[in-house]
């Protein structure tokens, strides 16, 4: 394989348990001989006053350059005349779909065994759009924005997803019956696009409804499209069904191609630097990153070996009730390879 | 018991199976001795222009006047100039907070056989302020409002509540990082109560992780109190954990101490008068309703019927599993009475 040309992703090893976790995918990753040479960034230490985040400008370019990237958590900086890194990084590289694969892990016992579901999150505005005002003294207002374009775009991302990943169904998540306007138009794209998807079957849900569901039968639903906030919350819902952030990978899309794979869990500064992190997100994340590149076979295999290691249960990191460390899950995982 | 002089309570039968599960409760009452008298409203079959919906005005003013009432679901009737009849009802009395205790019921198995907790949804602002508009074409918006006189007043009730149930937390549910001045305020309110009440644990969570936790560990939480579409999102999310709305009782405060019990689950025309009918959430909701009244013995009393009757399992209706008839059970919780 030292014919093959490989592919430059950023890497962000982020705050924390961060770069111990990185290094876990970059261990995977030669073992399994991925053909991806990582070009690393880290967080500044000082604002940069064009990204006005902690993120540099550098950083940005890498990704953009790339197309693909993998970021561990990232702890924002207490203090004020500065954006979140997470939200920094949507906006600058217009992110505009988050995707979570969200499957039962084989040999990981929750109250479920039987999830199987992809949430699609509309990721760049609705609640998001950080319109806020005091009316009068005791009276606040936020503006939740919804538009015709990002709503379809992010549903033909969906329904392409679900065609191109052989699931049946979109279940678009709302609260039209209330907010008429905004969920209305999401709704309405998604239905417009769900017309040029016959094969794929389209239904609405109420997001109230929707959590029942999830709870009582998560097995009911496939794909799941809809809006920041709804994605926001149903995703980590989802999560919780599986385990936890630490076990689910996250995608999220940006416009002309872009792929930046990310663990959604924190930074855990408790545990920082003590070889004791899960870097199970981290890994499951860099599959998906694969999957975008169309290494399907690596991909495969190494998602395989990380099924396998957890499932065999004789390594695990301390948040899944196990001993090992991050390394010697790690070596584990490769020794699966 | 004949001397005491009955309480008069509102009881709206509603649509569908309203009518049948109502009879459930006034034969319960009957047979426990419970001092209410019902005052008999159904929803008009024309738009009351005073109420803008089909409620009549009567029927309003007969909560108002009793301070105290029972309400089946109703079916909004389809078509425009009016509005939702549950949303006239919150808005005309002033429903401020919706009260939704959920726990596991013994005998009934789901996931979940530890859940214990209230759920305080404020009812009236929010999301739900009905403000949407389209800016330009393709660009909508949505109007959230948060006010502090709403949400000192929810907060309020939710520390008085938790205070005189026995409760010992009381966690405030938000997204104040994103929603900074709306949920920001929220929070301000919910700690200016909290200093108030010592005794009582405060904390926030943000709705994300929240629902991750309620899947993960119910028993974490104890009184919730939040903003209306988290709260309209996560009873719902609760209620699936103990098997479904079907199950769970609702009480809606107003201004001036009204009370208005509601069961929150569907009018089901598909089974509408075929005695097929699960009575339990406004069987349960009555006794909300009892507990505002200060009935606590003819509550215990009742409560208790319902919980052994589901219990032993023998008699259960379809939704359940069982294949008993309304009356069936029904006669089941008053034998046990
Ligand atoms: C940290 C926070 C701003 C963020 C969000 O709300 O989007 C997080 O919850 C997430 O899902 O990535
Ligand atoms: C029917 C709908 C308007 C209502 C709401 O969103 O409040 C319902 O979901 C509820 O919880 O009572």
């Amino acid at each position: 394989s030292s014919d093959i040309t490989p592919i430059t992703a950023t890497l962000f090893p982020g705050d924390g348990i961060g770069p111990e976790i990185a290094e876990s995918v970059k261990q995977v990753f030669r073992t399994a001989e991925v053909p991806v040479e990582w070009e690393e960034h880290y967080v500044g230490t000082e604002i940069d006053p064009r990204t006005q985040s902690f993120l540099t400008w550098e950083s940005l370019e890498s990704v953009r350059r790339n197309k693909v990237g993998l970021k561990g958590p990232m702890a924002t900086p207490i203090g004020k005349g500065h954006r979140s890194l997470n939200l920094t990084l949507r906006k600058e590289l217009n992110l505009y779909a988050n995707v979570r694969p969200c499957y039962s892990l084989p040999g990981y016992k929750t109250r479920y065994d039987d999830v199987n579901l992809i949430t699609i999150r509309e990721n760049t505005e609705g609640e998001y759009s950080g319109l806020e005002h005091q009316v009068v003294r005791g009276v606040v207002e936020s503006l939740k924005i919804i538009t015709r374009q990002a709503s379809l775009r992010v549903a033909e991302y969906a329904f392409h997803y679900a065609k191109t990943h052989g699931r049946e169904r979109v279940s678009a998540i709302h609260k039209a019956n209330i907010m008429q306007k905004t969920d209305g138009l999401f709704l309405k794209c998604c239905r417009e696009v769900a017309e040029k998807y016959p094969e794929i079957t389209y239904e609405e849900v109420v997001i109230d409804n929707c959590c029942m569901m999830l709870v009582k039968n998560p097995a009911a639903f496939d794909v799941l499209v809809m809006p920041n906030l709804y994605g926001d919350i149903i995703s980590d819902l989802c999560a919780g069904l599986i385990g936890g952030l630490g076990l689910t990978p996250s995608c999220n899309i940006g416009e002309g191609g872009i792929a930046l794979a990310e663990a959604v869990h924190g930074s855990a500064p408790d545990i920082a630097g003590k070889n004791l992190a899960n870097p199970t997100a981290l890994l499951l994340s860099s599959v998906t990153m694969l999957r975008h590149l169309e290494l399907h076979d690596k991909a495969d295999r190494i998602q395989n070996a990380i099924l396998s290691t957890i499932a065999e249960g004789k390594y695990r990191t301390a948040d899944l009730g196990g001993s090992s460390t991050t390394s010697d899950f790690t070596k584990a995982i490769c020794d699966h390879l």
